[in-house]
């Protein structure tokens, strides 16, 4: 298992035998939306272990609208691509994927953890779900705090 | 005047009275395009002077294609986009915009300098051109090595 998968898994509780939440599906063609901001994050930071690395955040359409304005309307998608931070003397260049995080804006069916849904595709695999049905301790209870802003830490810089 | 214009301006030969060269446009809603890839370079670094921070790579849709083939056609336009890169414990944030560095292919236009002309606009202020006519020394001199990939020191990733 993987550090990233061990991380998470310090965060989660296993779920087998609890009802199944909605799935979060994976963002297909991420990697052509829209790149906010990006953050390195390094060893002795206290989200190091599930969050080391370079990431880089990826909004749709209808995430970026919810950026400038504070909102974000059902069908919002926010991506956390993390990637591994490799230092070469002093510059720092990008290494595999470690996880493709998501967020997925839907006040009805994730109800339950401020409109949006949440998980983490170990590796960018999309069969390696890493929160499945543990998103209100694994990712909610992170990011409630940012209920000012919907739940989300990121903001949009030009 | 800022530090990076100092950095290029120690590249730079004054070009008063030089006859024009071709401009390079500044690339219009390039921060919708493609995100490539992305690096961070600190002091120490031998580049650290003209292109410390943390810099994103940006392609328009020929320039893709370019990536993919390896030759890139007229009109390919790629955009090195220079943030500050801001310690703040272990963790690394993006500031102020430092240069909006260019590559625009136009095999004939720029033939002097391998089809691509060169521009960085300061600040991302299109009206502050800090290479000017002198992309063959300040630009083109350390691309030239990397012919065998159109002079591209970038590579495409996921």
């Amino acid at each position: 298992m993987k550090p990233l998968l061990l991380a998470l898994g310090a965060l989660c509780v296993a779920t087998a035998g609890i009802a199944a939440e909605p799935e979060v599906a994976y963002p297909e063609g991420y990697r052509d939306w829209r790149h906010v901001k990006s953050m390195l994050i390094e060893e002795g930071h206290p989200l190091h272990a599930a969050f080391g690395g370079i990431h880089h955040i990826y909004a749709n359409d209808t995430a970026l609208e919810g950026y400038r304005n504070g909102r974000f309307a059902d069908g919002a998608v926010i991506v956390f691509d993390l990637l591994e931070a490799k230092r070469s003397d002093a510059a720092v260049v990008e290494g595999a994927r470690k996880v493709v995080g998501v967020m997925h804006k839907d006040s009805q069916r994730f109800a339950a953890t401020g409109g949006w849904g949440f998980e983490g595709f170990a590796g960018g695999d999309r069969q390696r779900r890493a929160v499945a049905g543990d998103a209100a301790t694994a990712c909610f209870a992170c990011h409630e705090p940012e209920r000012e802003h919907d739940y989300v830490f990121s903001r949009a810089r030009d």
